[in-house]
């Protein structure tokens, strides 16, 4: 069983700069395109999941790394891996590719708040519980 | 009495299209730059105001006139005018200025709407009373 | 023969206000992701037709009505429709729907200009044949 | 001597999505005016730096760890540094700041690429020059 979920996209006119490239916040558009597919492919939306959790899952940490330019129309995939799951945070690993070719690849840091007031709280079971399936055995520790 | 607002913005990087000119739904968005400014000079925030009100207060038309390129780092004055206020509608007038040269201009008309369900309410008395000094003598009926 | 065209786009986390719905100006990011792919069913991608012809494609007026909210994860079909074609300008008549209810519905005018100065220039030729068989048989006149 | 630059940007309502919070990819974006405010105080901007010397300037690298949400309206002083400045690459540290309260913190490496062929080439010495007053003594290695 594969542990990785890819999406396609395209990039639009207003994802590229006057380099003629992507500006580089869009790639983080692009993973959390990822992130909301996959959630999706697991059942509810992930503002549905907040929701009936009374949670918000803002992200900690992110980073990328660029390794070749995108362009206008290029048909990009984004692959999510999560590299680890704890009990208070998920830790994905993406990378984005041109075909055969890397363009981008990092990690984002996930964390579980209350969605009154923003304050850190360990990750719901359910969603621990749904996100299983897709960790490291061990957990990636 | 002046009856319109000013604020100024910068082009930034991420505004510029690879035809190295200003993507145009940005233009809105300096727009709604200006009309936070605006309510602000007033007083409350747009968010405070909305929130205190129980409504918010989306866009239902907008409309934009592009008559010059404008280009990354340029230095716009975005104005403000209250075309109509009427009681379920405001329609403020836009143009965008670099120096003397026109570079937009356009409206916009926003409505009331229930915070809970999004249903269109009147706007209310506590709003129209914050507009009405900017307003035209006759509502601009 | 229909001379309508129709794709589809999925709202994203980042399209989302505070208000929980669509921020208004990507209703014409939206637009332009269908343009874009109307170009390239036609065979070149918008931008190597540019490039091919030495224009640049700018909007000289763009504007829209929002009917009703769009929220998270709503799938959106946009469809275009060339309302005029003159010797100067194109005219898109769109409209943006979820399911059978209508969202939101405008235009938007493009125009041509020589790639190296942004002047306004005839429609090229090429670009002209390429549009027509979309266009009223009048030109829309 | 500080060889830190700072400067202040505002929430937007563009930038905020329905978590009430500001949405991360923004952060790179406020980043990016202080970038570009950065080097017009040394003289130039940074696109005609980059069309004089025939360089573009990406990212290759860009991390973020977030720390406090930051909202509508909020006010944020974004400060630069210059971590280390080598033969290849510059690599800005930054922080977002909230008055006293550290709402973000990360860095950008940043290389020079041929305007022509986006192909690695060293920094140009001019740009060198104009960055050195503001890099550590021995270059940061």
């Amino acid at each position: 069983m594969t542990r990785r979920f890819t999406t396609e996209v395209t990039v639009q006119w207003g994802d590229v700069d006057l380099a003629g490239v992507v500006y580089f916040p869009h790639f983080f558009r692009y993973v959390d395109i990822a992130e909301a597919e996959f959630y999706h492919s697991l059942g509810p939306t992930v503002l549905e999941l907040e929701e009936s959790l009374g949670i918000r899952l803002p992200r900690v940490e992110a980073t990328c790394r660029f390794l070749k330019p995108a362009r206008f129309c290029d048909r990009l995939s984004v692959t999510l891996e999560i590299g680890r799951l704890s009990t208070k945070t998920v830790r994905y690993l993406f990378d984005v590719r041109r075909g055969d070719e890397a363009i981008a690849e990092g990690h984002l840091v996930i964390a579980s708040v209350s969605i009154a007031d923003f304050k850190a709280i360990p990750l719901p079971q359910k969603l621990r519980e749904l996100l299983q399936p897709y960790a490291p055995p061990d957990g990636g520790a």
